[in-house]
């Protein structure tokens, strides 16, 4: 998208203007026409795997285990609750394995103070990537300049502490979001900073969807990431997103999906 | 529940020793034998109601149709998200409804310190009841130390910020929990001080059933509330959990539930 335009929509949006319609829909016109990428094989995906175990009732023992198949199958990242982070930290010292974890999750209806404390926990105990969830009613309501406050502040955070090797994921659930949302979301999620837009939290009604990925992907830049994620079951679901401008999957059945 | 005895099994499960089982197995017989208390009116049951909104896409306006239903009805409480605290404080300032929020809400696998923080912010805005979640997974395997640690910590900072007008209650998550989780996460709840037990998020398979809350109320004392919660339709649902001894009905119908 042409930077010179997102800006002028960016500004607009914080700014409490109406929203630039003509423009949004050239957006999710590009995203309709937008080509899709051939296949990718199993090794290629492995590696941009986020091996999730977000469940609440997950002990200490099985995010040892999900550590565990994360260094053995080489996958990008495991993605665990906050409380886990400085065991998995440890467990992973050695390992080309990311400690992702995951802030205001899953509703994202919190304090952004909060939502920043909690990234910089995670970021002190050895975290180096953030999944925050964006403040979906604020979005909803036309709140643009407290969703980019909301997100910042977790930016900041995890910058602050962790410099520019931390990465924040904005996960904007976009099974409650119009397509018109889940561009603005993704403006200005991107604009506060996160390097990934994330689709989901798993506890939503669906997932991430191709179209979803598409529309992310035509409206982020080409260096911000877009992490798929929510019910992601089989190989060829996530070969389809990584096709539509995935770059990264987050999946609780990385093993299953990755054998042949 | 014979008092002693009880003290006698929370000092063995927070000194790591193994669980005494027929103790347990008496309060789960006296669970099956608690006799059902007679129906209750409309009328009680409305005052007895935490009128919930705790979707992630609630917008402030929602919010606030919510506070004035809570108004009109005579209802306990609204329980809304931690970021829509302070506005409801401001529009209930002049009712006899509690403003309840939520914390570590809805998976409790956050670090006790943010839970802390999180209650003490909305006690400052205006909150007087905070419904935490804990820690299930060390519930699970047994860390029955970090779990009293977890939910003393909300207590303290909300009694520390609000003094005893603030009422904790501890969300177990019964669905996702044995029998004897449910007992064990009662006492060690009880035991830190929270005012309520809670059974469920509604984020979870199922909600409250009448035996969680027979099994919870011969395990706390008089004293000690329980509100039921997750899934609570109708009037019929509500009245049967309030006769096993519930003392709060969590429910987003509210408004269809006391209708005649």
């Amino acid at each position: 998208m042409d930077t010179q335009l997102k800006s002028a929509l960016i500004e607009q949006l914080l700014y409490d203007a109406p929203v630039n319609r003509p423009l949004i829909a050239r957006i999710l016109q590009n995203a309709q026409n937008q080509p899709v990428q051939p296949p990718k094989s199993r090794e290629t995906l492995a590696r941009l795997i986020d091996h999730t175990l977000l469940r609440s009732e997950a002990t200490a023992q099985q995010v040892r285990a999900v550590c565990e198949e994360a260094r053995e199958h080489g996958f990008a990242a495991v993605c665990i609750a906050p409380c886990y982070v400085e065991q998995a930290a440890t467990w992973l010292k050695d390992a080309e394995v990311a400690v992702c974890t995951v802030v205001g999750f899953p509703t994202g209806a919190n304090y952004p103070s909060l939502k920043a404390l909690e990234a910089g926990l995670a970021v002190r105990d050895g975290a180096t990537e953030i999944d925050m969830v964006i403040n979906i009613g604020w979005l909803k309501s036309g709140r643009y300049r407290l969703v980019e406050r909301d997100v910042r502040s977790v930016v900041d955070a995890s910058d602050c502490l962790g410099g520019k090797n931390v990465k924040v994921k904005a996960i904007l659930e976009t099974a409650l979001l119009t397509d018109e949302e889940i561009i603005i979301g993704s403006l200005i999620s991107e604009y506060a900073g996160a390097d990934y837009i994330k689709t989901s939290t798993g506890f939503a009604a669906r997932g991430a969807t191709p179209s979803d990925i598409a529309l992310i992907r035509c409206t982020v830049e080409a260096e911000t990431g877009i992490k798929a994620s929510g019910g992601i079951k089989t190989f060829e679901q996530a070969d389809i997103l990584v096709r539509h401008g995935a770059t990264r999957i987050g999946t609780s059945r990385s093993t299953t999906l990755i054998r042949a």
